[in-house]
């Protein structure tokens, strides 16, 4: 047993790849084991925050269609990057131009949007036309010191039907376009898994963040101190370029030997693991096992049979 | 007077922004006194190749509409990036999947396009639809090895209705997303100056190459040995972020005073400039004046009254 895990206070789950995967009719099909973990988690008391980079909808739409999924999920547990770009926004008097998708805009409803001094790109996905993304990078261009948000740096992302370009492709082209660094709201900015942290009121080394991202998820969540583990759904490749993470990255593995499991750092430097990690459900088996829920009750060991 | 500029032989123009700016009803219009320009070069006996990053045409249409507008030009006269292309393709036995503007597929008749094995990119416009560049992306990321070609790399073109993204802002992104690097066939390549050159029959030393894009057209130029003057027509602006190149840059300007002008180096090494260089008709007089055209006879020197 890791004695690290004993101080476990609180989860932060990544969403898409992780919960479930989007796209197709219904929006998206859960992950097999994903409801039950999070209601495993509500159950453990520990403290549990859902940190995502969606940005094709609404918090309010988007948590509705995962209740739909049937997920145990409420928009005052979810943190999103539109209302982080909204506080920002409005700190440093920014107006800003949206390229995102139509079902994001509503979050910027009480934004200042005439004559922009800004441009602000999300996950617009089918938006991402050739006139839609020159128009922003007119605005762009035009500015005398260029500002540009955007809302994740994602590369791609699963959906049913296949891997969708993510705002980050986007965010990269008019980066290049203008000669101007984005400033990204939404994983991995430290700020934003602070502003998670803070909501759990749980501090880094407390809190564990579950996802598929080995950049977004993994990197950044550890940039900001906390452990980070990489599930092998969603987006997840063996690929060696989706499992090296800036050289920056300490990731933990589920070690599956010998009918038990535990959690252990694999690579300290220049992550290229051969061995994988696990889905949601297991990991939090394993988290429940090893951690001392915040209940203060020390919970009844069992062996995890591992079935993947 | 330059004592270099004798040695001059032949001269490599840039097109779009140098002789018109492209877009609108007509295609184009075309940039005062560079009709005249051409027709002077080639009265003179220097040798002439038009070098251009054009991809929204084959080399026929982009020809029959620069006639139309006015100007002296044949298709062996130009050196354009899908011939370069091709060449490329067949050498290493590559099978490309297009994403480019639907009036270059032409060009790439003869090539096989079964199974692809590789993405060629170039300035596809309209074409540039969330659907086809997730598409390429698509083939990409699923390649062992992936190959991305891009013919240019061109951050954006003027047009006469504004400033368009070109393909170097998607090219961008394709790398970013699949963790890739692109090879650039055209402009600024070296492989593509020298491929001009060689059509031209003269050393780098006895060519300069005449743009409107500090990257593409004059560093692009130097690297392979030759010199360059930067235009301040087409694209051109006085913003840092397009008269600096990548600290390779030697810039030739037109200096304008008392009555004459006369072509000077005015940086090396990151260059940014405060005053500016001329057009194409003003800068084909200076070289003229001061070069020893091929037909080897000596040109009566006269003093050139700038009129800009």
């Amino acid at each position: 047993m890791a004695a690290w895990a004993r101080a476990v206070r609180g989860l932060l789950l990544d969403i898409s790849g992780v919960l479930y995967d989007s796209g197709g009719e219904g929006g998206g099909v859960p992950i097999a084991g994903s409801a039950e973990a999070v209601q495993r988690i509500k159950a453990s008391g520990l403290k549990l925050r859902f940190c995502t980079n969606e940005t094709q909808a609404t918090r309010e739409k988007f948590v509705k269609k995962l209740q739909g999924l049937g997920f145990d999920i409420s928009v005052a547990e979810v943190t999103a990057p539109a209302p982080a770009a909204c506080r920002l926004l409005k700190e440093r008097g920014l107006r800003p131009h949206l390229l995102v998708h139509d079902d994001l805009v509503p979050e910027f409803a009480d934004i200042d949007k005439t004559n922009p001094n800004c441009v602000v790109i999300g996950d617009a996905a089918e938006n991402f036309s050739y006139a839609n993304l020159n128009e922003a990078f007119r605005v762009l261009i035009g500015l005398e010191k260029p500002v540009l948000i955007s809302l994740g740096k994602g590369r791609y992302y699963k959906e049913t039907d296949g891997l969708k370009l993510d705002v980050g492709a986007y965010m990269k082209a008019l980066e290049y376009a203008c000669d101007v660094q984005a400033e990204v709201v939404g994983k991995p900015a430290k700020a934003f898994f602070e502003s998670a942290l803070a909501e759990m009121g749980v501090r880094p080394e407390q809190a564990i963040m579950i996802g598929d991202d080995i950049v977004s998820d993994v990197g950044g969540a550890q940039q900001c101190g906390m452990r980070a583990v990489q599930v092998r759904t969603g987006k997840y490749s063996s690929h060696p370029r989706d499992i090296a993470c800036d050289n920056t990255c300490v990731l933990y593995v589920l070690s599956l030997g010998a009918g038990d499991c535990s959690l252990q750092q694999v690579r300290t430097w220049g992550v290229r693991i051969g061995h994988s990690t696990a889905d949601l459900h297991l990991l939090v088996l394993w988290v429940l096992e090893n951690s001392l829920a915040s209940v203060g009750e020390k919970k009844k060991k069992k062996k995890i049979s591992p079935s993947i």
